[in-house]
């Protein structure tokens, strides 16, 4: 008898980093760019979990961000330890839209949100939307409980 | 007689810039978190326009950013020249909201919303939100357009 | 009578600039990875000047880093302006080797070397240094007084 | 009897890195810029083995970069994952010599060399060369085998 493999299907990832000297700016605070670049990690690194990479060579399709958005509510300084915390909040047929929480322990240091559409190509580099692959699709849900978790 | 100087009050700034090798990433388009920084430079050159400087050596006040989003429209692409625009769109007492649009020629690239707030900080580093000093605030003025220009 | 065209072969270029918010570490300075940043855009500029792009769209060759250097003489602060100079030291078959000098006015800020080397690339994206190609190599010319310049 | 504790040196570290998406160019390899920002935090996660921190708070003394230097022997990929070898190469009274080694498995990617020294600042921010603390030079020793272990 063959057995059925279910496979699981994602929805979360929690990155654990440390604030790097070359991320931190003048005032001692890690730079507000930087926290866009954070959530990419923790979005790659769900991809990752999944089998699967943002960026495989030769992709038919790819993942530009269409819409992204961050609230800082402490500030994250050299050296520290902390969180970044990824969830897929919607999935429609062309779109992902991931909510994302940075935490430094029990404190809240910023929330934001990413949306990258999936798109082809054309000889000359024009990008188009298209339908996310089935391959792709198939491996994530939509995270039960992101709002208690992102806003609560 | 003494003459009486109006100082202008500043409301908006164009920068025009060229994409950086180092903006570009695998996908051959500027990275997305490079926007926000691109974004600041138009800021601090408004800032500079009106007299001021974001970040004074020994200023008792600083001005970290609390809410920040962005919208893509278009890429931009390797050496491609393009212009940022930031315009005061709101402030109050403590904050200051920017609307700012990135357009290549008539192209519209992306559009953008800093929130800042003043600071001041303690022996610490901990952070207080307080009334953005007179000496800066008189400088700006919120902009007459600013819905149009960023939306039409 | 067809006029002969002796086209201008470049050997030098200055780029003005004013170092960024994001540009500064949390000791007020420049970080030291930016003058590498600051050099390449120098270098860019100098093939823009020469009517060449650095990374054509579709190109055969490209030209990757093999050996850089850099020596700190004085710090750079936020908005200081200041020059960027690169020179081509040496031209051979496959590779180019530019001196590069950052100025803030008459103070010498940094001293650097970028050695590039011509690549071709085959289908699985492995590199394989090639002659630089003919229409490349000949719109460039060694400067005379390198020397002089950058360590003088 | 007080048992007597001889702490140890540390003359080494080696860091684990993956690359992440946003420190790859156009070409599809990781940037040049970033080999001295992955040097970098290799030498500070030594630091910390070593129970100190690059940057501490209030700090009386810095220890900005004077000269560095780096070789590429092979490209990096996106999300390759990769090795940063820091070594102390020579400690004088006010300076710190590090050579790096960057490997991907068995592949040697980069070596490199970063030389900081220690520096006092003034009220104005102007810094000048002074001694390494004892305690801060006490921690590290000079690595036995480098030569072997980077240029071999």
């Amino acid at each position: 008898m063959v057995p059925v493999v279910i496979p699981v299907r994602l929805s979360e990832y929690r990155l654990r980093r440390r604030v790097q000297f070359y991320e931190v700016d003048s005032a001692g605070i890690v730079h507000f760019s930087w926290f866009f670049r954070y959530m990419e990690e923790a979005e790659h690194a769900l991809w990752r979990q999944a089998g699967l990479s943002i960026a495989q060579r030769g992709a038919a399709v790819g993942f530009p961000r269409v819409s992204v958005g961050c609230e800082y509510h402490q500030p994250l300084r050299l050296e520290e330890e902390f969180d970044v915390t990824v969830r897929v909040e919607a999935i429609t047929g062309k779109a992902i839209r991931y909510a994302c929480l940075v935490t430094r322990g029990e404190t809240r240091i910023a929330t934001g949100t990413l949306t990258v559409v999936c798109v082809s190509r054309d000889a000359d580099g024009a990008m188009k939307a298209v339908d996310i692959p089935t391959e792709i699709a198939s491996r994530f849900e939509v995270a039960a409980d992101i709002g208690t978790a992102v806003e609560g």
